[in-house]
């Protein structure tokens, strides 16, 4: 017989029966909130076509690289996911097949936020009761099937029912946002805002960067072929994003350098880039140049930076050449802010109308630089813990090693950061839960009052993100 | 009606029921041990003079950093909160008005441990009996005035009341050693003891460097125009401060490094610094040499060293220019003491005389390097958890990573290193509440017997401190 | 009266009630399972010749470095203690004196791992009753030395009560492997087996480097004084080693990268070295360089490959000259593996016949580059908290830092790695307890079901070492 599949209601609440009693009543006060999605991967397109989403393994295994990944590291090759090649080569083609993979394997996922998520997704989503397994992979393949074909499963139904209250996308530079035009017809401008990612622009060795920067001068009118027009461009593309209802701007960077050039340098290299001559080192200033620029038009216009730096990118070239980026293979580095930020911050750190949100993959960094930096300067923000450190350990970790430094109220609450759109709830939902252990260990132990956990937990899961993207505070 | 603020007494213990019934016994034998201060950075001046203390807004928010930063984090300048202006530039001149403005944001410090230490003092120290609020700051406030009026609350008084056996001040090295003659004059010399830091001097590209040696020339009569007679006049006053009953130096770096210089060209880097043609390598390499020379003579005057490396210090130049140092504004760096660390062992590590105490602010080399160092060398002891990590689950921390490595007994015991003076038996009894809680964790896991845990936590609490610098340990 | 020394059966697991009552049901499933060996310092002579153990202070103390370097850090030297000097200079050659000094320092390894060997050694391997002390040094120093002449006592009798199924030695690329052909002649050929560690011939700059590489060609029969007899003579001894039923190599390097040179400047670096005129750069690429080959190697043969980096050995140079390597002077530094290991893993991580343990000293890379390198290169395979880390809340925390991203089927099972062997049989208790109570807090939070954690138990204490290097699932 199959194992059954339920959520216990105490999941993920510490263990002591005194500091879960406390955790429940505080998780109590959250778990119906709103989400405030201040950060995501969710694409516009599908909230704006609303579609039905495709079968259970392009909704569930195909997309995910954390699901991917882990099967990848059993020795299942990516062709087999589904996972299409770049050159068009043969990869599996049935989404069945695809769905007992990831179910045979489940073992793999034991202790991982991944069967957290998908486990959460199975029952509260989609009302599956069996535990995923080889023999039970065809009957939840067939409900959940028959359950993507039901129209209140809808991307916009689901928005509704998950009580999204409001959702960034995540947005090139040179995107012309006519999704976001289409939602805001549509009556959804309010919940569904764009974010200004300009990645693709200002890494000038990245893949394709000639055909952004030319594209960018198409949209906006102004001549990209030199350094000053890419900068009245850019300036004209966040007015876009603004009027579209952008709150942030995000950026994606190997380090953190912010030394800013003087104007004819960063105009020099722009051009040798331009001119295919760039060195590595050129093109690292560069990049770090422009995070100060950003920061000075933030100054300006106000838009939210969020930074989220120290990831090496398609560590295997090989994977790279065939599937593309996004596929598992992004290792994190050893991260520094201390130095890093020190330009930007000397020139923006007090600047009323700045704020910088700062992630890392590398929590060696919370309670040697983050947290000193957040509990000093008024612009800077901690997020929420990031990719591999978004898990039950992970975020239990960020609270103990940030807060008694950075305290809760420079941190930006919780940051779903996820392009698996039916994972949303899930992880917000682990997110309070976790939150909810901590205060309680810090009422249990005398150290916080009962009450003043219960503001701080309904602070965190709902009113610290729109407060770190500067949206007025609800009553 | 205001929220009451009451100190329960199993505060900061383990929530485990078992667990919190031995830490309280643990804790009830080291909760009255007399306190010893082997280091911090009260003034001499204050216990010399034993004036009242001023306003409690000056007592207890402006020239603390831990406090102030935390409230800029959020949007109040400096100036509000009464610091100084280095230009004598109008700030905020009512201390009710200061108080006020902690008072309302009390809600910033949750889970800090400023908060802990705040509310202990409140109590215990002034017998405040509501929890400050925006409501309740003027009544705080008054009858925090009242109390310090009464001449029991006079720093003398404090210091007997405190039940501090020891308590030591951190000393420039051009110091003249008044206010301790003063206090060995009154009775207090083997009480009040003095600290010999060299900083100032060491670091030639210093603020006012150039001044400093001058003035250590003048002070001893020894010609510091030139590299040996800087060398005599330093080993002069190091004899000046141990009549005077220090017992050991400290050293604040931003590195680690200790490589000696031959003396050619420490005299030669020596004389560039006087005439203002020295670079940033140089003075860097001579700051490090001067941690071998310093280890040298502790060598043979016997003087414990103290290490405080890796902070960047004054990290945002506009507030540093307009407030000076010590305004929340020094941010931490990765620390490496393995390669740093490694001339000055080699040279020094297992002479009999020779004692180097080590602290960071960078947990990761608590396990990686810090303890293994200790867990080996004769020479070196690990210091208390310093500054960002002397915090509840910071100082929970270092016990769990260090103690595998080093055992109990290669570490220093609690050092509070504060120059909040009516702090200093809150620290101290937090730090005894930690130690309790992870010693009961090692009694309740069977992994160590309660006799012996009980053994361990009054060496701690009070044996260790001594021990390691070099006291002879009481019977 | 002597306080008696009892072994609580709870020991090690976690303090909450509930959790403490799945952990205990998760160990006993694990508890008697045999014992899996699959990297570790017991040198095959020991069991070849099965001579009788030598006194308790040359059996527990004078080869331990873990026991000795604690002894040292305060202030014993090493020649009390008996350790040889290189010189043949005068040491204590009393064993009984040794014995005590470790009893009369007893209270120096609370909380530390050796402790917690140290007495599942004396109960259970010697049936010791009192805690050791000045007083019963003595005593049990007489029981021991009793027991120790028992036939019951020698190498081979504990193998079997140890209840040991598969043991590996480290043996350096230049054994000749008679120890293993004399325990192969006495049908133990199956039970002991070498591992391949080259490192003596890797290190161009090593102690005694050219000697090894002449040894290696006259035990081949290449020419060894040029670099491509010497990649002839390598694969010869792997083949010696395959045959002697070697699974693995080993390889120790201060740094990971693996950068492959091509054959020309290799060669040109090797005749460099043979010629001593060899820079330190040069050395460390060609170190480098041998990690990528001896890879390449792996490929072809099967051998697992082992990485034990960041350790910067000898760090007390006296030392060293005075009593030769692995007296406890081996401090760690900070690791690096995802630069360092791109070269390796773009070559051959996805390799069917590649498989790479890593392991560290190291921890802040537990979550930041080792999760993600093993939870996505099919290759890589995390190796268990090793050396400083094997430790009670070392390996605890090893768990959560790593699970999350990686899983529990990309990690090894735990690795003794120890030349300790009376303390093999504790070492394995002690992490079986651990990952029991890691696994029942994942339990008691409903973050897994009993079921699964027990299977997961079982695989972690048997199945995974084996499978990690490449021998067949049991059934």
């Amino acid at each position: 017989m199959a194992t059954p599949l339920v959520l216990h209601p105490d999941r993920a609440l510490p263990a002591d029966p005194a500091t879960r009693e406390v955790a429940r009543r505080l998780y109590d006060t959250t778990r119906s909130l709103p989400l405030v999605c201040m950060h995501g991967h969710v694409e516009a397109e599908v909230l704006a076509d609303d579609l039905p989403f495709p079968d259970p393994a392009h909704l569930l295994v195909v997309p995910d690289h954390y699901v991917t990944r882990m099967l990848v590291s059993q020795g299942i090759p990516l062709e087999d996911l589904g996972v299409p090649r770049r050159d068009g080569g043969a990869v599996e083609s049935d989404p069945r097949a695809i769905w007992r993979r990831l179910c045979s394997n489940w073992h793999l996922f034991r202790g991982t936020p991944s069967r957290y998520w998908l486990e959460h997704e199975l029952v509260e989503v989609f009302g599956v009761r069996v535990q995923p397994s080889a023999e039970t992979a065809d009957e939840i393949y067939d409900q959940l099937a028959a359950t993507l074909s039901d129209p209140d499963f809808r991307p916009r139904a689901l928005l509704r029912r998950f009580n999204i209250e409001l959702i960034s996308t995540t947005d090139p530079a040179t995107s012309d946002l006519r999704h976001h035009a289409r939602l805001r017809e549509d009556g959804l401008g309010d919940r569904v805002i764009p974010t200004f990612r300009p990645d693709a622009v200002v890494h000038v060795t990245g893949e394709g960067w000639r055909e952004h920067v030319e594209e960018l001068g198409k949209l906006t009118g102004f001549d990209t072929s030199a350094y000053p027009g890419f900068l009245d461009a850019l300036r004209k593309q966040r007015e876009a994003f603004i009027r579209a209802g952008a709150l942030a701007t995000d950026h994606g960077h190997l380090g953190t350098d912010t030394t800013p050039l003087n104007d004819t340098e960063a105009a020099r290299i722009y051009s040798a880039a331009l001119d295919g001559k760039v060195t590595p080192e050129e093109a690292g200033a560069f990049a770090g140049h422009m995070l100060f620029v950003m920061a000075e038009m933030a100054c300006e216009d106000g838009l939210v930076m969020q930074l989220h730096p120290g990831v090496l990118r398609n560590h295997h070239d090989d994977v790279h050449r065939a599937f593309g980026p996004d596929r598992g293979f992004d290792i994190p580095v050893a991260a520094e802010f201390t130095r890093g930020l020190r330009p930007l911050l000397n020139a923006f750190g007090h600047h009323p109308n700045f704020r910088i949100v700062l992630f890392t993959v590398d929590e060696t960094v919370y309670s040697r630089e983050l947290a000193p930096l957040a509990g000093a300067y008024p612009s800077v923000r901690l997020g929420a813990p990031w990719w591999f450190l978004d898990s039950p350990d992970g975020m239990r970790r960020f609270r103990e090693l940030a807060t008694e430094t950075a305290g809760f109220y420079n941190t930006s609450g919780f940051v779903d950061d996820t392009r698996a759109f039916a994972s949303i709830p899930a992880r917000h939902d682990l997110a309070r839960r976790i939150d909810a252990g901590y205060l309680a260990r810090l009422v249990t132990e005398h150290r916080l009052s009962e009450d003043e956990a219960t503001e701080t937990a309904v602070d965190l899961a709902y009113h610290l993100p729109r407060i770190a993207y500067q949206r007025p505070r609800s009553p």
